[in-house]
């Protein structure tokens, strides 16, 4: 993987507004009607390739460690240049590139027609026998999710904006306003749905959900559901102002474009509040700075300016939490490797830390801090760590 | 596992009635206060035991097969009357008996003091070296976990109401307005929160969680969560006056009790729209009556009355499904298998449903509708199936 020089000129405190004004903008205001006319505009050229006797091609970007970089500036990870070319009349190509036009075919319709599918749905809508041949348009989801794939590519935009959709994971709490203005414009506020809270849909592009008010200071993500609930039980984002992110896990794609947009249009911080061990900080580097397989995606879900609040391997100490460690496992201590040698994670404070854990052999979880009380990490930890600005980059 | 004769007498129309109105109400009306006597009852008990130099004792329900019926007239799984008894004063009982007490101490503490904690929390905060010993309370949570299960069968009970929980899981959509007693009394209408409904908390009991006022005919509760995507983007809760539980895949406890007050509270019928594989229909079958790991509780979660409206094998021919089936794995088959010796499949729809299955080796998703338009499960598929009552038992 290449790695970008960092420019000279650029300061710290500016890589966010570079980040957030001049790259990000382009994709952002772009609609569904500027995405459909994007992929007739594909298949207008293919039209007048074939009139035109030309061996009629599709492009999409290469894919691939060998074309994804670090991007120290805007502090994401981003696809390179290289480009990847698909012709229909090649063997080797001829069936991929029949599925691409009919996931480029459905998705124009979804965008022109307002609806929207997941990519399960997609599949089915577009598997069929063709003609009178034996041949299936798709054998399995595999091959459709790689067309979806190959056209957000093509036409630098996520799979969102083509209408299509993954499934949604991931709970919002706190004092926000939203409006789904595909919905009948419903309105609600995320501090008064009771301890449950809002669940966070797939799709959370600006055109259907908008951010009508927030009232917080920061936001804080956080890994496990038993965590978020605990601190909605204490009444956390009302006391300290704060709205809860709750990821259950990885963070699906709708939770992490949530957390972008919550950055970038509402200029709040962003703290992510994980297990201690290889899994959580992974997490946490994805809401970051992106991961490799999306990496062409990085400037509408990745979150550069993101901190990390915790668990970390010195809270063991620093709290006495030395009784509730769990070992780590071969396979802990295998990623913790690995992280160590990714270029976003090359720096003094997070390569203590993963020196520590890989020494300790241990991890740490959310929920040991219950060790010193349920309330501890509502009342002690999390502010002390907030006031004091205790984070890792 | 044995079987309970279904008695002459009981006509079915009011199985429901019977078991809504004399099964279920000792054990409803409990709240925190009585839970909490009870478990001060258990440790006064003991603690004259010891005073009195006798050897203490705690008594729980014997659990597994051997103790596990399917009781046809209530259409549940339930637990036999077998009972198991723990003294202190012997070897192999000490360290579980120890155990049990301090998850009693510490839930009666939770409840008197209104806080509640996950199973992972409860872990944590009990977890710690015993005296100058070298020995551990608890060495992982499974230690923990047990003492909970036996605890809640001690005291004829489940864990939500000794105010602990496990993961969230679930997501409620429809014109239904709730309200959080126990968060500054929340109120909110679950069809106004835009497409992506409210998450389903992990406690879902009646002081806690009040259901103020439901609109609508019935429950459809759903497997996966692009189909509860997909009938809230056709206005499906609106337009045929349902509220759509999404399950996520397997409903987690929350989930089941939600369900179960739908029914019991507002007097819905609740209709399961799974997969059409033996994983789906073992969904269903844990939604309707129970299953045999929470035997005990199905007084509290299942809904004997809930019907299968799909898919079904039957629906490949009759939708025209054929190019979309997907073939069956072996562990499917065996599942199938299993599924066909249960008591409560032992009726000739559903007998007859999986042997179709096996014979024909194929599985059917929810998402396989889409072949004949995305709309097409909206308008056409669950509206004519509940119009014409085309149901599994």
């Amino acid at each position: 993987m290449k790695k970008q020089k960092k420019s000279e000129s650029s300061k710290p405190t500016e890589k966010s507004k570079t980040f957030g004004k001049k790259s990000i903008k382009h994709m952002e205001t772009e609609g569904p009607k500027e995405i459909a006319d994007k992929i007739k505009n594909i298949g207008l050229k293919i039209v007048s390739e074939i009139e035109s006797g030309k061996n009629p091609k599709f492009e999409t970007k290469l894919r691939g460690r060998g074309n994804v970089l670090f991007d120290e500036d805007m502090g994401i990870i981003k696809l390179g240049d290289k480009s990847s070319t698909r012709t229909f009349l090649n063997i080797a190509h001829a069936r991929k590139f029949m599925q691409t036009m009919l996931v480029m075919g459905k998705t124009h319709e979804y965008l022109t027609h307002n609806k929207t599918a997941s990519i399960r749905e997609i599949y089915y809508e577009l598997k069929h026998t063709v003609g009178k041949t034996n041949e299936n348009t798709f054998e399995d989801q595999r091959e459709s999710d790689a067309a979806i794939v190959d056209l957000e590519h093509s036409i630098d935009t996520i799979r969102e904006k083509l209408n299509v959709h993954a499934n949604p994971k991931g709970t919002l709490y706190g004092d926000i306003t939203l409006i789904d203005r595909q919905h009948r414009n419903d309105k609600f506020n995320c501090l008064k749905l009771g301890r449950g809270g809002w669940s966070i849909m797939s799709r959370m592009e600006p055109n259907e959900i908008e951010i009508e008010s927030v009232n917080a200071d920061y936001v804080l993500v956080i890994e496990t559901s038993a965590m978020y609930e605990r601190l909605i039980e204490e009444d956390f984002a009302r006391k300290n102002r704060a709205i809860l992110v709750g990821t259950g896990g990885q963070a699906a794609r709708g939770t992490r474009r949530l957390i972008h947009r919550l950055h970038f249009e509402c200029n709040l911080p962003v703290y992510v509040f994980t297990d201690g061990d290889p899994y959580g900080w992974y997490i946490y580097s994805v809401i970051k700075q992106g991961s490799m397989a999306l990496a062409a995606h990085s400037q509408l879900l990745a979150c550069p300016d993101a901190k990390y609040i915790g668990m970390t391997i010195e809270d063991i100490k620093e709290y006495k939490l030395e009784n509730v460690t769990e070992k780590m496992k071969l396979l802990d201590l295998k990623r913790a490797k690995e992280l160590m040698s990714y270029d976003w994670f090359q720096n003094k404070p997070w390569q203590e830390e993963l020196k520590l854990a890989m020494d300790m052999k241990v991890r740490i979880e959310q929920q040991a801090l219950a060790n010193r009380s349920l309330e501890f990490v509502a009342t002690e930890y999390l502010p002390t760590k907030i006031k004091k600005k205790i984070f890792l980059p």
